[in-house]
């Protein structure tokens, strides 16, 4: 096993506003996010050479048709990525492999999803696997809440402070879904989802759009941001049992696919410790449950210290690691195909210091963490400045 | 744009008999394609770093579930790639990128497809698209015999000859879907699907899993197959516009996609005169007129003569560039994710000399050409010999 360590770098990045998108199509979406990548990078749709699309629900296109088709990208390839709520970043992670084979000098990785079109729970409960029938997501989600309560005494308010945080957060975010701030009464007396989770401890459904323009760093060090490319650290991927929760080993205290991706990140990337040398990071917060849990299997805390973490303002834009300054999926929105790229586009305009939300402040080393198929699967960037 | 000639070697192949297991589910499926690769690599799943898997209705698993969950490849990322008819040498193109990148030793690429499952002619006919209601694959294709009959005079026994072909080679496959030689009178008394296309012109409803073991030539050179392994010599996808059929600028007489494709690879490969140098072709013969014209995308002949040159024996296994000496889409079977990695397989048999079928003689190049979406995209990967 090797790396891809500083193979390859992100030249620019774009971002539709994420929230009900009833008058634009997914077309639409995409254009808008890969126009604004491509303007970012200083290069035009001729001079991309292969794209990468992550896309769950297929209706809204099919194949790799869901972006060359709007962006007209023919006589080239376009390859779908699909792979949970992990689709984007896994599309992401494939673009990279192919700069760093040297097969192509410029591609696109892009996501996109129109969950307005697709109603319901997000979660594709009646397909395939008999397991998922009569499951949901914040059903499933909410069974590592319990269980977490019992292990480490925490409580429904400690799931409030996540949402909290990431509404102060998202609500300085011009392309956020829910630009407001919320209380912690507001959240605690909301509408039960799937006890313990209430409205405000579950992402809502959203549309949107997210790319990212990817290259060799030769040649972002003669591009537009030639000075401030994010390279990429490292990139790990790792695949458990689809829905782990329905196995007998599943702890209900985290992501066994999160641990794995990020002890693997972190030895290529050469981090020795997440909390002292990463500034910040997006991480897949569906639920706020899973936010709490994910910082302790990124090992930004210890196990069962998490919801401490985030109510001792640890997490916070000023705190000692950001998480989600973006508001995360909670208040920026969670189109499930879009998500990993959208990580991907914030982390990079952290560390350049051109947030268009809140700026953490002389963020350097930047963790995008995307989980999928509730824990069946999580994909993990770390990106950097050049030296 | 660069290469990954001769960055990538296939270490194993595998694959299932293609036809209707009613008695087995996708998951039976791909362990028994993916167990025959790693066996034939001399590899077991520990040696397996990341797999890629080509699986067009995704209801049969979801996402890298569909090959991570029957193989227990847990721990480590399963990539799942849909791109059409393409999904499968997609799958095997990515994977390809990852090993070529370097973030990588050992990687498989799969395909799977449960078709016995789905029911329909493996169009998704009312699927998103506005252009797709009521069209049907056969009616769709049926469109280029008609238009290539007016233009070159071609009659439904030049299809008919593609038949016979395909199952006279299919016949001497164990792995085949039908086993049988036809006539050219019961393909051509054959019941009409969508006229010019008789239930002979058209390739069946198949189920079936394909594997391929892909790593670097310099650990290529230590394993089972250090002699004989096969070299990715070049590998190109191209998307056009989605179902180009419905396009003004369509002639109805070739896929651009292919042409595309064939140019880069040929290109890539450092091939000069395709007829010449090329010994053996698997291409995507969905419907008996797609061969002929794939044929002369592929640049085996002129415009015009691709009837001619099967009609002249050229495309036989003894002829001067054998064309689906597996029997093809029409007669081993189409099991739409598997496809593109089973095309892999037989390439990489018949240059090794030890085909399962029809032996093409001293062959040493061989193409694989995989077609999706009515011409949407195009998947090609030439393979050769090590010198």
């Amino acid at each position: 096993m090797g790396s891809i360590k500083d193979k390859t770098a992100i030249m620019g990045v774009g971002c539709t506003a994420f929230g009900e998108h009833w008058e634009k199509d997914h077309e639409d979406l995409i254009v808008e996010a890969a126009y604004e990548a491509m303007d970012d990078a200083g290069v035009t749709p001729d001079d991309i050479e292969a794209t990468w699309v992550g896309n769950l629900y297929d209706f809204t296109g099919l194949s790799g048709a869901v972006a060359a088709e709007p962006l007209k990208l023919f006589g080239k390839p376009t390859t779908r990525v699909e792979n949970f709520c992990a689709s984007g970043m896994d599309a992401f992670r494939n673009a990279c492999f192919a700069v760093a084979s040297g097969a192509y000098d410029v591609v696109m990785a892009c996501g996109v999803e129109k969950l307005m079109d697709v109603g319901g729970t997000g979660l594709p409960v009646d397909m395939g696997h008999p397991v998922l029938r009569g499951s949901s997501a914040p059903g499933m989600f909410a069974l590592t809440a319990t269980r977490s309560f019992h292990e480490y005494g925490w409580t429904r308010e400690d799931l409030a402070h996540v949402a909290v945080k990431n509404h102060i957060n998202g609500a300085k975010h011009p392309k956020a879904h829910f630009r407001r701030e919320i209380t912690l009464e507001k959240a605690m007396n909301a509408p039960m989802i799937a006890w313990p989770l209430g409205r405000f401890d579950c992402c809502a459904m959203s549309d949107g759009a997210a790319a990212v323009i990817i290259t060799r760093p030769d040649i972002a060090k003669t591009s537009k941001h030639k000075h401030d490319y994010a390279l990429t650290k490292a990139n790990a991927m790792v695949n458990e049992a689809m829905l782990p929760m329905y196995r007998r080993s599943f702890d209900f205290l985290g992501f066994e696919a999160t641990r794995v991706a990020a002890r693997t990140a972190y030895e290529e990337a050469g981090i020795k410790n997440p909390l002292e040398e990463i500034d910040l990071a997006e991480v897949h917060d569906c639920f706020s449950i899973t936010e709490i849990l994910n910082i302790q299997d990124l090992g930004f805390c210890k196990q069962g210290e998490g919801a401490k973490f985030i109510r001792d303002g640890h997490a916070n834009v000023d705190g000692k690691l950001a998480v989600n300054p973006s508001g995360g999926l909670k208040c920026f929105g969670h189109p499930i195909g879009a998500t990993g790229c959208r990580m991907i586009t914030e982390v990079t305009k952290q560390i350049q210091g051109r947030a268009e939300g809140a700026q953490v402040q002389n963020a350097r080393l930047g963790v995008a963490q995307n989980l999928g198929g509730t824990g069946s699967v999580c994909s993990l960037t770390i990106l950097g400045l050049p030296e």
